[in-house]
Parts: C-alpha cells; sequence; structure tokens
C-alpha cells in the first residue's frame, strides 16, 4: 500500500465572494463547483484545492466536521520565468508581495483576503521536475 | 500565466513527534527533512506535504508567518482496492475510521493527532485519473 500523492488541498476563508475574486480572479484556477455559504472547489494538475468557509464545515453532520482558523500556507506551482508576471499583476490589484531566495531559484508569498499565506513557485526550489 | 498545480500542502501539529508517527510510520510517506520543534517535510507525488508546529511558524521572522489552530483536512490519493487495507491498518493502530460513499467511489476519514480531518481516496471520486 503506498500513497501516491496529495488530491486535495485545503484553505478556510469565511468570505468566499472575496477568496473566489482572489483565487479564481487573479489567480486564474479553475473553479468548478460552489455552495453559497459553504465551500469554492478548483481543479489544480492532478488534485483539487477546496476553499471551505470554517463556520459551515465546523457544524458538519454527514461528513466529519473541520475548520481552521489562522494563516494556513499553500504554495501554488508556477514557471520560474512567469514569477516577475505574477508579482505585477497582484501589486497591480494592491497585493503586496514578498521575494524570498532560495538555492535553486525565488518563490513569492503574497495573503489571501482571508490571511492565508499563498506562495508561488517553481518547482525546482524543492528539486522537484516540472511534473 | 498559468499555476500548473499545488506544490505545497500544508497542516499543523504543536506534536510533531506524534505526527511523525502518524504520518511516516502509520501512513508511510516518505520524510526528507525535518528540523525539531519547527517542521516535518514529506515528499509524495509531483509536490510536498509540510507539516509545521504553528507555535514556531507564528513566530517566524525571516519568511513570512503563518499558522493555524483546528482541523486542516486533508485528502490523499490511494487506489481504490487498497482502501480496506488502509482501514485494516489504522484500526490495528487504534484510530476510529469513517467511510465515505460518493458516485464513483468511497474513500475514508481519519483524524491525525493533531485533530486534522485525513481522508484517503481514490482520485476517481473527484472524475481525475490515477495521474
Amino acid at each position: 500500500m503506498k500513497i501516491a500523492g496529495v488530491l486535495e488541498t485545503c484553505l478556510y476563508a469565511p468570505d468566499l465572494e472575496a477568496a473566489k475574486s482572489f483565487y479564481q480572479g487573479l489567480l486564474g484556477l479553475e473553479l468548478f463547483a460552489e455552495q453559497p455559504g459553504r465551500h469554492l472547489f478548483f481543479r489544480t494538475g492532478s488534485g483539487v484545492f477546496l476553499v471551505f468557509n470554517p463556520e459551515a464545515t465546523r457544524q458538519e453532520t454527514a461528513l466529519p466536521p473541520h475548520g481552521a482558523a489562522g494563516s494556513v500556507h499553500v504554495c501554488f506551482r508556477v514557471a520560474a520565468e512567469e514569477l516577475p508576471g505574477w508579482a505585477a499583476r497582484l501589486e497591480a490589484h494592491g497585493y503586496a508581495v514578498t521575494w524570498a531566495k532560495w538555492k535553486a531559484g525565488q518563490s513569492l508569498y503574497v495573503r489571501d483576503p482571508a490571511g492565508n499565506l499563498v506562495e508561488l513557485a517553481p518547482a525546482a526550489i524543492w528539486g522537484l521536475g516540472e511534473g
């Protein structure tokens, strides 16, 4: 038996409309399902990225409840040469960008509207292929 | 510019030794880096899975701080035919397993030692290939 990878990566955001503007509107993720007040589901790469309203999912009864407060970190894979373009797009929309330097390249950090810590990075910073 | 997928999926656990027993010992994830009191880094599929002690990462100064409290949800991709074996292994170690039925198969839920909600599921439940 072996775990083949991550299938669902999740974040929490009480204001799903603001999250939608950020993840769909600004980052361009493909929204494929939504339930107002509960969730936004995006497809990305070989898995899905799920944004939940923790006020809803903490009350879940049909499925096990979950929900976190604070800043969850997630990093999305982008091409190294597109990082400056991402920084420009984010800053043009009023988002502050912080750059980080690693042994094998750079990445950038930005806060989503809920305060989660979003990073954009090439897979090379982890010694991984573009997979 | 396009986001190609998720590169880093993160959870928070104040007791990293307990998290290590669960994710490395029980789920068999490949631990490739650790810093006692701060983090455990695992490779899985085309990305990495990072477990942070939020008490440490909330105080970060060199990088932007992050850290969440409560139950974060993550789902790992497994082969459908291995689900019963996973349930047996988890239950043999004292973990309660909850099954869920979806249109295109089943998945199982378990709480990690920090209370995060971990799911094991075949990609088919999202209409995705085994990729």
